[in-house]
């Protein structure tokens, strides 16, 4: 006969060892503590797999169920010597669900079961307190009927109301035992109007409903729900833990209190937590009353504290983890709740592992995986204080964090005009665009209306470690009156306001922030994860300030290097927008000439700040037109720097509009039908190249043509880029190692990797676009419904986010075999966005990927999920 | 030891049955002629091998031609009693290039080849005419020094036209012997002038030198190029053709002419041809002189038409097909050079091929594979008369087929006024929107100055079988004062243009056309179609007028019936544009039950001309934003229809703006976010299902979905369908088959097409869109690169007009294996604008799909294309 049932009683567990798959969080922690010789209420857990057989077979249980169930009740009913409903001595237990992973919210927990006329004189008896029993059952019928049988909480609350109002009291507490009798008839009648049926005072009874209850929580939409917000997956079901009750609420002998063995907060390695003299664990947690400090207890109630210190002392070491406790003191004896691991901030994580190793109790491997990678984010930016108080107006996708206040401005321009007399700003518009680029690098943070976790606003800001908020649709903006409105709140500009980029709030005034510390076991951390990782973390840098930053940040190269950045600064767009305008080859040549010497000294730059380290320049990459104004004050401008018509430049926007530009004449298509550019480029790359290893800088150049859809555009372009390099070094007289390679970032070119690997001597995978692609998803566009993708379930993640495995990680899979197969030692990586999210780095890590690459301000984060990852797979 | 050399002469042909690939086809068409008896000047065939080894081995040759060549030139001589250089009896040869496809432009002939001072005197003496000798001399040098040693060919007409000039004569034939030996010497020093070396008197030198022009030219530039654009891949080289030189111009007993054994303009079996008296065969050809129609011969020269009739009949029954021939008749005797397959117009393919099945010549089998499926196209649509005068005013794409002409109108509404006031107007615009639906029905023609092969213009005039040109950049049209201009040629509105669709010309005024006539031979030509295909034939119609055309054109099904189409009509917009307008559920719901009766009524139109026949139903695709006026004007008109202010629909049309709509918020993703939407349309399809079959019609509906990229979106909007379908069936009290099934043409769909299949009932292909994910190319941009790429060898088609096999076909493969992995019935069909295209029914035959669907008008074409596919891959 299989067994379903896992009895905890006087230091014996039938389930010790199990784990919680089986018995669920709760009840392990149960049966490991009672094994432990903790002092335990006793009962007995109903397996998950009980949950499983249920809804396997229809709603129904095992037949053996019932029989198992009473046993127990019998075996506890020894080991408290009490009985169910007994008029001496009766026994009450409570009823909670436990999933293997913490679901609160999912099911209350049922207390005070087993009450019934009988008991409640049992419990008097016992008690010498009248008030005590009525008030245990008018709570239990109440809990019973609303958790159990889902009767609206407010209809019990009307008619304590009702007898508080005819009894002339304000609080609960002020009420009699007659009254709370009074209370009980009431409850009682509403509990049978409700579900047609009398109380039920049989405990037995009680039990069974409260046992069904659970379970079919399981499946409820809320349930549901939660597990797809949370991403929890893959568990059997909930167990249900049936516990005699032990009260804390019995005099001022006894109390109730929650518990961490260190600071959650800080990490620190000090007791904490709070409790209350005669008062029920929900009380605490409710918050009525104000729990003292746990060292108070140490004051009020020495003998059960120093037993709670030493036991709390037992369970750290017992799990090597930080604890978190309940417990509850009946008349001076202390009795074990619950324990479970502690969540803890980012600081705390991290000082808590290298602690915990130095401690001698976990090793660096373990205090690694204790550290989500995610976390690291809130120790590298600023953050808000916690404690300060803020108005949040409207809450956007958290683009880019950190906290960041100013006054708000409306144009790229403005930005730049405001910070250069001193101001502080953050900049809110619709939507950015590379022309806002100035502005943008001004700006404390910014704020966009629509767009996603990749809009342009987004990558950008990300890149630049900008505090960013984008598609925050509630924000209506008025560009012509130069406001903003948020139902009816208007910000004018001026006006200051905070952003929160890790939670994308966007709060009224300047809340204050805290600066991050990256103190001596963040470093000691990270050098571990740097000692486990075997993939190498690059970073994506266009300027040699962002490559320094990211190479403070640990970063071992750069993976993306987007030369097109460098196209808007100070003068260099009226010569890109002279190659525009240009009627002919030569006219583009005599442009590019200018450009020449502006991009060859970015590289000088960048080389020299990344010596001896790998860079990944990519061609020029956007559509042109997204080099010219579009609004009529700026055509205007830029016909009279070229000295031509206003015309002239309308009708090039016009020819160059594209209704999908994401789809349009970009990337390596620009270098074929124009190969002078890429030309210019290559030239430039090289040069530098040569000017720097005369320096003595290490340079190891790697030019990545992007958008390759199809050999014979690698081909065109990598022999071009070829006879370019070859004159460059021939004129210089000297040769030069470098690596000329491809994005993987268009489905056909992963479809076709063999091809194009036999020309490519490495890949880089452009996962945005790639996602793009795949799914037909514009990124700039898609915010809106991805969100309700997510929250329907039709999509796990934000493909944005996380890599699609199934999808976008097959074309991956597919164009890492096909060029590994053509080339056995090709160099792969990453640098698209998701070079920075965890999960995608363990997909890397198992696709066998060189490197991954990623916003400077990730690197940290990408260094931890890396080593994560090989921890993980080996 | 290797052959190289394959002799011809008297009657003996060392080359018989050694086909095209080794011979070329002259080399072949030569060896085959003089083994059937025929009378062909000897000579002797260098194998193609010979090029291969030439360019395999770095322009070398085989060690062993040289002397294989001196033992056929023996030969040669022995055959003619002549000998190279001889004063008496002179060989003269002609050396030709000819691969196993033709070439024309490649490499032009060789005529006189062994001629030098000795044998001109050899060939005065033969022939008694100083005057022929010195011309066929300096005629040699030039062809000789111009094809062989590339000099331009007009510093030999300078040195004629100064002899011309100071004997005073006019014309070529004028000039004396005398004269012609000046022109002789003063070619010599232009040779020496510009080759650095003396003209090459020795005759194997001359043939050493032109057979090294002819290999060498295999890869000059326009050769490449030639290949490139003729899409002739896949040969070895070409060969060379020596042959013994017979004399046309001999006087007035020779004569020279190209004939074909039947009619290749009309099929007609008549003999047809023409030919000239004492002339070379390049008079012909040059048109210099008017040659007269062949059946003359048989006046002038009876004997030789007696034989060349005869000859004629013996090689069209041994080639069992129509022969284009060359010959020439010198002193009374014919000769045979050349005789190839002759090329001939679609109506002359159907009927010669028909014909020949019934004179017992061929198969049907071989009569279908006689006609190219893409040469129907010409049959199907009225043509302009070949013989009218036309101005070519500029050339953009052929979007779609058709001859048309009328009055130019710049905006929808004015097309649909004019034409109901009675005139035929052609349509001018940017490109076309849904918007324009209602003019572009009522134009004869579209023409359009941006956008490709499949852009809105395109497609939908291709559906409605209306004429476009699309794409077509030198246009420049000014709307503001209604008129378009090319270079400097201004058209104003009203003034009639007539635009071709087969070949993208627009032009001026009113070029008359010729009707289509779809004859017998064709009907039987398609009855045979229709018997050896395996996969149906559907089409892409979405009115019950569409969907006669394309039943009458032979259609077994709808395969793409496009529900938004229907959106646009009359007032169903203003219902649409309420629905968009609505804040919440109720309102769209609200405005989706006013479309729905009318919806409700296209569906009974369509299931009822389609009787018997399946109807795949696609449920709303295109994103909101199209069904919304983006001008002023219009955006004030639906205002006020609609009662509301116009800033609202400012406001709406700015909220739903995208920057990349084709990756954006449309297809199921709209029935994801807003399902009343696809519930009112599964309610009309259903709805009208019952209504039809409770008339005796028989109807089977095809409920798909599009866009899908994920199983979860499927299921969501199949089980959302299913609830509708029961409903509507059960308020009926019936029931009624009908399937759902998916589009595939997102990438991530043909990745998880084991996954999708599970759920879906059939698959019909996307290529539209697969290929514009697959490749990142937005059809509605890609015009410009993407002819550019096809120029310059990037890519071999257009992926947009054939399906790019190894990428786009790739995923297909994927998608189908996956997808009868899982579901080994699966229905599979294609309905993107491929289904039209001979080179993608033939991948999507090889795919295993069950039908390709195509606009009504392509029919017949993809009913012979799989035919041509099942003949082929069985």
């Amino acid at each position: 006969m299989p067994k379903y049932c896992y009895a905890f009683a006087n230091g014996k567990a039938e389930g010790k060892g199990k784990g919680k798959e089986l018995l669920g969080g709760k009840g392990a922690g149960l049966a490991e503590m009672t094994d432990l010789g903790i002092p335990v209420p006793p009962g007995f857990t109903i397996s998950t797999e009980v949950c499983k057989v249920y809804y396997d077979n229809d709603r129904t249980y095992p037949e053996s169920l019932d029989g198992e169930i009473d046993e127990h009740i019998v075996h506890l009913e020894q080991a408290m010597g009490a009985k169910f409903g007994d008029h001496d001595n009766p026994l009450l237990v409570s009823v909670r669900s436990g999933a293997a992973v913490s679901m609160p919210g999912m099911m209350d927990t049922v207390l005070n079961l087993g009450l019934n006329p009988a008991a409640v004189d049992g419990l008097i008896k016992k008690t010498d307190n009248p008030r005590f029993g009525w008030d245990a059952y008018r709570r239990f019928i109440q809990m019973f009927g609303n958790v159990v049988m889902g009767i609206n909480g407010e209809k019990f609350e009307h008619e304590l109301d009702a007898v508080k109002q005819s009894a002339g009291v304000a609080e609960d507490t002020d009420l009699s035992a007659e009254h709370l009798q009074d209370v009980v008839k009431r409850f009682e009648n509403v509990y049978e109007q409700h579900t047609g049926k009398p109380f039920p005072t049989e405990p037995r009874e009680q039990l069974r409903l409260s046992i069904d209850a659970v379970f079919g929580s399981w499946n409820n939409d809320r349930a549901i729900k939660y597990r797809q917000l949370n991403k929890i997956a893959g568990l059997i079901g909930t167990a249900v833990n049936v516990q005699a009750m032990v009260f804390g609420n019995m005099g001022n002998t006894s109390a109730t209190g929650v518990c961490f063995t260190r600071d959650p907060a800080t990490g620190e390695n000090v007791f904490y937590g709070e409790y209350l003299i005669n008062a029920q664990g929900e009380d605490v947690v409710a918050g009525i009353r104000t729990p003292h400090p746990i060292a108070k207890l140490g004051e009020e109630m020495p003998d059960a504290y120093a037993e709670l210190v030493e036991t709390k002392n037992r369970l750290e070491r017992h799990y090597a983890d930080v604890q978190d406790m309940e417990f509850t003191i009946q008349e001076d004896k202390l009795y074990f709740l619950q324990t479970r691991t502690g969540k803890r901030t980012a600081p705390a994580a991290v000082k808590i592992a290298v602690d915990m190793v130095e401690e001698g109790m976990i090793t660096q491997e373990i205090a690694l995986q204790r550290v989500e990678a995610g976390q690291l984010d809130q120790l590298l930016h600023p953050t808000f204080d916690p404690k300060a108080d803020k108005v949040v107006l409207a809450t956007g996708l958290p683009a880019s964090p950190g906290a960041a206040k100013g006054k708000v401005v409306f144009t790229a321009d403005d930005a730049e005009a405001w910070v250069a007399r001193g101001e502080q700003v953050i900049l809110v518009r619709s939507e950015t665009s590379p022309e806002d680029i100035g502005g943008m690098h001004a700006a404390r943070g910014i704020l966009t209306a629509t767009g996603g976790m990749t809009s342009h606003a987004a990558v950008v800001a990300r890149g630049m470690g900008t505090c960013c908020v984008a598609g925050c649709g509630a924000v209506v903006i008025d560009n012509a009156s130069k406001q903003f409105s948020v139902n009816s709140t208007t910000v004018k500009e001026g006006d200051i306001i905070s952003l929160d980029g890790s939670t994308g709030e966007v709060m009224l005034g300047d809340v204050p922030t805290v600066d991050p510390k990256l103190g001596d076991e963040y470093h000691k951390l990270m050098g571990w994860a740097d000692g486990v990782r075997t993939m190498k973390i690059r970073t994506n840098a266009d300027t040699p300030h962002d490559a320094q930053v990211a190479r403070d940040f640990g970063a071992e190269g750069i993976g993306l290097c987007r030369t097109e950045h460098m196209f808007f600064e100070g003068d260099r767009i009226v010569a890109v927008r002279e190659m525009i305008l240009a009627d002919d080859e030569a006219g583009r040549r005599a442009a590019l000439a200018k450009l020449l010497p502006m991009q060859r000294d970015d590289f000088v730059g960048i080389f020299t700040t990344m010596n001896g380290l790998p860079v990944t320049i990519r061609l020029l990459d956007p559509p042109l037109h997204e080099f010219l104004p579009h609004e009529e004050d700026s055509q205007q401008e830029m016909a009279d720097t070229l000295g031509v018509s206003i015309d002239v430049v309308r009708r090039k926007v016009k020819l160059l509009h594209e209704f999908n530009p994401m789809l349009g004449h970009r990337g390596c298509r620009l270098g074929i039908t124009y190969p002078e550019i890429y030309e210019m480029q290559v030239q430039a790359i090289l040069e530098a190249a040569v000017a720097v290893t005369a320096k003595d800088v290490n340079c190891l150049p790697e030019i990545m043509i992007p958008l390759i859809g199809t050999i014979q555009e690698l081909t065109f372009t990598k022999e071009r880029a070829l006879a370019v390099a070859e004159r460059v070094l021939a004129e210089a007289a000297t040769t030069l190692e470098f690596l000329i390679g491809t994005m993987i970032e268009i489905p056909r070119a992963a479809l076709t990797a063999d091809e194009i690997a036999a020309e490519a001597q490495f890949f880089s995978f452009g996962t945005n676009d790639l996602t793009q692609m795949a799914f037909g998803y514009s990124r700039d566009d898609s915010g809106g419904f991805l969100t309700e993708y997510v929250q329907k379930g039709i999509l796990p993640d934000d493909p944005f986010q996380t890599i699609d495995e199934t999808g976008v990680g097959q074309l991956m899979r597919i164009a890492v075999e096909k060029g590994r197969g053509a080339r056995p030692n090709l160099k792969i990586g990453i640098c698209g966005e998701h070079g920075g999210d965890p999960a995608s780095i363990d997909l890397c890590h198992r696709l066998g990927m060189n490197y991954v690459s990623c916003s400077p301000y990730r690197v940290p984060i990408a260094r931890l999920a890396a080593a994560h990852a090989a921890l993980k797979h080996g």
